[in-house]
This record gives C-alpha cells, structure tokens and sequence, in this order.
C-alpha cells in the first residue's frame, strides 16, 4: 500500500467539463507525485482529453460512468435515479475507502445528498456543512455553513464551528483559529433564537478558540477565521460578498472609462489595482470543502478552470496527510464521552437525591 | 388648522447633538414652508443652538425633556425608566396626534420600544420594521426588516412587503415597484422554513408587485425595489454592504497610493470615481422609516450630520402628504374584510355540508 492520496474527479460537472477538468487533474499529478487521481465519466470523452497530455500514466485512471446528472435535475431524484453518474460512482469510491477525496463542479444540491447518502455522514456528525473559503483585507476567512443547510439547530452549529476550526488550522494554516458566530450586534443578548441558544454552547466548547459574535461588517476587514451560522444566512453572505464586488468594481471600471482623463489615470494605477483585486478573488483559494461525510468532498466553482480544478485536487493532499476526519472522529469521540460521564452523573446525582427524599419522608 | 407637517425632532440622539440636530431642523424650516419642527431635549442646550442661527421663529418650537437615552441603555429598561426623554416625550407627541413624524439620530432599541410602547402601532399591524433604503447600481432599494424584528412569522413578512411597497411607491417615487423575499435560490422549492411559508402568501397578495424571489448577489444590481425579509437576515445584508464596500475602497485606495505612477493615475481619475462613490453614498438618501406605528419614526444614522438630519425631515413631508398611514390602514381593512368574508364562506360552506350529510343519513 502507497501513501498517496487518491482524489476521484468528477470529469463531466460544471461548464467546463469534461475539457478543463481533464487539464487540471492532469496540472496536478505533475505539480505533486503524492496523488493518484481517478476520473469518473463518460470514457470515451474523458480518454479522448486525456490524449491531449503528457503526465505519469499510473497516477491518472478513470472510471467508467454512463450518466451525467446537471444542475437542473431535483439533487434527491437525481441520485436515486441516476446510479450510473459521475457523482454517484465517485462517491461510492470515497464510502468504500478506494479513495481519500472526491472533487467536483457539478450540481451542489446532488453532491450534498449524494454526500450523505453515498458516501455517508462519520459517525455521530448531525449535518454537513459547506465551508467556502472567502478573501478577506487581511487573508482568508471559512465560511460555515455557506448553503448545505438552510434550517439548523444549535447543535449542528457547534459541529460546524469544531469541524471548520480543524479544517482552518490544519488545511489552510491557520494557527488556534478564531471562531465567530454571525450576528447582529456584539453583545451576548443580541441575536435570533438560533443565535442566542448557540451562543452559550461554543462559550462552553473548550475545542474552539469562540471570540463571540461577529457583525456583518467585520467579515471583510477579516474580523474571524472561522465565521458560522446556518446554510441561509451563510449563503446570503457569501452571494451578497460576491454581488457587491462586482457591482462596485463594475461603477468604478466605468467611472475610469468616461474621460480621456479619466483614461489616462486608469492605465497608469492599472498594475497597482491588478495586485489588489487579486486578493479579493475567492477561486484562487481552490474548493469549498463538505465536512464531517466519509472521506473529503470538494465543490468548485461551476465555472470552474483547469486552475482551480488543480488547486482543489492539491488541497485534498494536506486534507489526508493531516488526518482531518481522524480529528473530527477523536473531537466526537471526546464529546460522546463527556455526554456519557455527564449522563452518568446526573444518573447518580438523582439516585442520591431519591435516596435523600425517601429518608426524609 | 395649518395642513403644515409637524416633526418633532429629537435634538438629544446621536454623536453630533445636539448641535448638527438643531442645525438640520434650521435648514429645513428655511427650506421648505410646509413643515413646523418641534425639537424635544434640554431646552438651555437647544435654545442655546438655536440661537446661532435666523429662521422663521413660529415654525421651530421646543418641548422640554429632562432626560437622555443612550445607546448603551438597555431598550425597554430605558424607555419605561427615562419619563421624561426626548424619545418618550417625542413619541407621546405622534400618539396624541400633536406631530406627524419623529425624526432622531438615537438608540435604534429605545426608538423601536418606544413606537410600539408609547407611539402604538396602527391597529392590525403585526410588527413594525425598519425599511433602510439601500443604493444600487441602477438606484436605490428599500431593505425591509432590516433589524427590528430578529425572528419573524411568514404573516410579518407579508405585510413588510405591503408597507415597503406603499413607501417606495408614494414617498421615494418608484412606480409600481418590483417586490421580492430574499432567498438562496430564485427556484419556488428553494428557501428556509420561514421563505417557504412565505413565498406562496406574497404571490396570492394582491396589492403588490411580487417578483418572486432575489439572491443576495442581485441586490446591488438593483434586482428589487422592495427587499422583503427577517430582520436578521436583513441587518446581515446591510452590515456587509456597508462592510464590503468600505474594505474594498480601501484597497483601493491604498494600491492607488502605491507608487508614483499610481498616484499620478488617482489623481487623474479622482474627479470621475467621486461621482461613482457618492451614489453609494446611503446617507444622501435620509433615514430609515419605521413602518406601521401611529405617525411616522425615521431613524438616522448615530453619526448623522446636519443634512441627513434636514433630509430626513423634509421625506416626513411627502410622507404626510402622500397619506402614507391611511394607505396602510386602508390595505389593512381591506384584508380584514376579505379575512372576513372568506370565514363567513367558509362557515357558510361547511353549513351546507353538514346539512348534506344530514340528508344522506
């Protein structure tokens, strides 16, 4: 047995495909000789991109899939369908253990439930969340959960918060990362039900380093590391981010481009804001990981490129060599112990009590 | 009886009263004739402001209050304490009918207490929200709740819309205005509990223009007149607008100041991004009304200076003249009247049946 780290790759999601993702699976077997990948999709198609390339032969093979399922589809029907798919395939592969990760760009919705119900959910985890990694002025910051889960309860946040913690500290390198939940105020009394049952319980969590609530407005300015709350809020957040981006840069390339004078400033301040505006831009940071399923599944973008294809497959290296879901298995673990102890506890505390009761009487 | 709009303004609220308070109420008695100011505070302090400046005396009048509330007050604690504030006393002003309007830079708590407290809400008005109009490519929207309500029933979110769009219709001039709750997805299926519930109640609302459903992303496109959703989710949107676009002009700045050439090339399109910027400039539009309550209560920013102060006055003009509160309690009876006649068919309907049944026994 080798110690690679074998990514299954969904070579027929997203817009690009199959073209763009051949490529950056491709970019990546020669970038890094730790990863294996495996290309699920329709073969003819997939060998025929494959062709184009030169790469180590034994670290690229694929894996026949006679269906595709697109965005359009309804994601539960789809993948009780569609057995055949690349999505369902790939995903079978990460429940049999043949492979670590799992990337795609294909449909969300069917990759979430083929998610929990492929490649199935570790033991004890309630709800798996999207974390997205969002640019930040002074870095990057995982946003969890960034759409998976448009309900959830208070458990299922703290969950998110130890799970993204993990990923942020051992995937991305953040050091002792600072947990915040979203909120609208900084005070403990501020909040929705949601927030305000929440709160108290990753006050107590004593695997995260809770900094409290953050304000919408801090996010950019990188006010947290990890930033949680729940799939609708998340996903408002993420597209709001987005959408007020484009919207200002498009005011501001417009306003440049209204004089020769105006023109003029544009061209010499161009090189400048080129290197800003990198920073600001989300698909360099690869995938959004799903956490707490068996094995790893990575979502890019739809519009994804052979760039960030690459990135992502990359990204799944450290995500094996740091043992993440062994982590999150040992933190659940801890947390079923403790439950159980405290279980015992209280158990014993009101045996006592009737003891008490029955020798006052 | 004069048909003059009667503000009363709160010169004790916000970080520059009361002096840029005063001062805004000056400007706009001497700017429009229709409107009369009474201004509730210290009266020494607000006497001693005033008699900085010329105006026509008979139009700005002040009412005494002895009392402060600050922002770090807890709302309702404050409210039912401090008597004799200017926000009680101001508000007393809108229940008796004294004063059409209340404009304060104040604590945004105290002031939503205070209008359902002591102000009252217009019968058959479930919640009152904050509308906080927000700009957009193509102008400006009005985000409906944007923070009064944290947890909202689908019933609340209705009637947000239906007050929203009388507001953007009749005060801020958008004809017929395009309406919409904010979702992660424009599918019908898509949404939380609370936009599920929602969704089919604002399609079957007769009195607006519901267009289904907006992404975050399509906000600063200018996707909606009317933005309809909870007030967490609504102060979540604002705050990052705000937040997104401060970080992001400060990058750019700072690439701007980078090098000589850079600097050169700001300096050629400062006069064309100026103009860009200060149409995203929230202020220049007024305050936030707060919808539903006897009278209208405009909030302005803490930090508000003597012109959004003068702003926000002269919209309670068009406020009063337009009869925005008759509209609403006008759409109110009317959907009373229709929940009326519906439970009257329906007792009739089941009436029938019973006697129908009566027969086939």
């Amino acid at each position: 047995m080798n110690n690679n780290t074998v990514v299954v790759v969904d070579a027929m999601g997203g817009d690009n495909a199959p073209g763009e993702i051949v490529k950056g699976a491709v970019d990546a077997v020669n970038k890094n000789d730790k990863v294996e990948v495996i290309l699920t999709g329709i073969e003819d198609q997939v060998r025929a991109e494959l062709e184009k390339y030169t790469y180590p032969k034994e670290r690229i093979s694929i894996k026949h899939a006679s269906e595709v399922i697109t965005t359009e589809e309804t994601p539960v029907f789809a993948i009780k369908k569609k057995k055949d798919s690349s999505i369902v395939v790939g995903q079978k592969l990460l429940k049999t253990g043949e492979a670590d990760a799992f990337v795609s760009a294909g449909s969300t919705g069917a990759l979430l439930v083929g998610g929990t119900l492929v490649a199935g959910r570790i033991r004890g985890i309630e709800r798996t969340p999207i974390g997205t990694l969002i640019p930040t002025k002074t870095g990057v910051a995982l946003l969890v959960d960034s759409g998976a889960n448009v309900d959830c309860r208070p458990s299922h946040l703290v969950q998110f918060a130890q799970m993204g913690s993990i990923y942020m500290e051992h995937v991305v390198g953040v050091k002792n990362p600072r947990v915040s939940i979203v909120n609208i105020g900084v005070e403990e009394e501020k909040g929705n039900a949601l927030v305000k049952e929440t709160f108290p319980l990753l006050k107590e969590c004593s695997s995260i380093h809770f900094t409290g609530s953050i304000e919408a407005r801090e996010i950019p300015h990188g006010g947290a590391d990890v930033i949680v709350c729940d799939g609708f809020t998340g996903n408002v957040i993420l597209k709001l981010y987005e959408g007020t981006g484009a919207v200002l840069l498009s005011m501001i390339k417009q306003s440049m481009m209204s004089s020769l004078r105006s023109k003029i400033g544009a061209l010499l301040i161009k090189p400048a804001l080129k290197g800003t505006l990198k920073k600001f831009d989300a698909s360099q940071y690869g995938g959004a990981p799903m956490l707490g399923l068996n094995g790893l599944v990575v979502k890019t973008h739809g519009s994804a490129t052979a760039k960030e294809v690459c990135t992502s497959i990359l990204q799944c290296i450290t995500f094996k060599e740091q043992g993440i879901n062994d982590k999150i298995k040992a933190l659940l673990g801890r947390d079923v112990a403790k439950k159980k102890a405290e279980k015992a506890e209280t158990a014993e505390g009101s045996a006592k009590e009737e003891k008490r009761e029955e020798a006052d009487n």
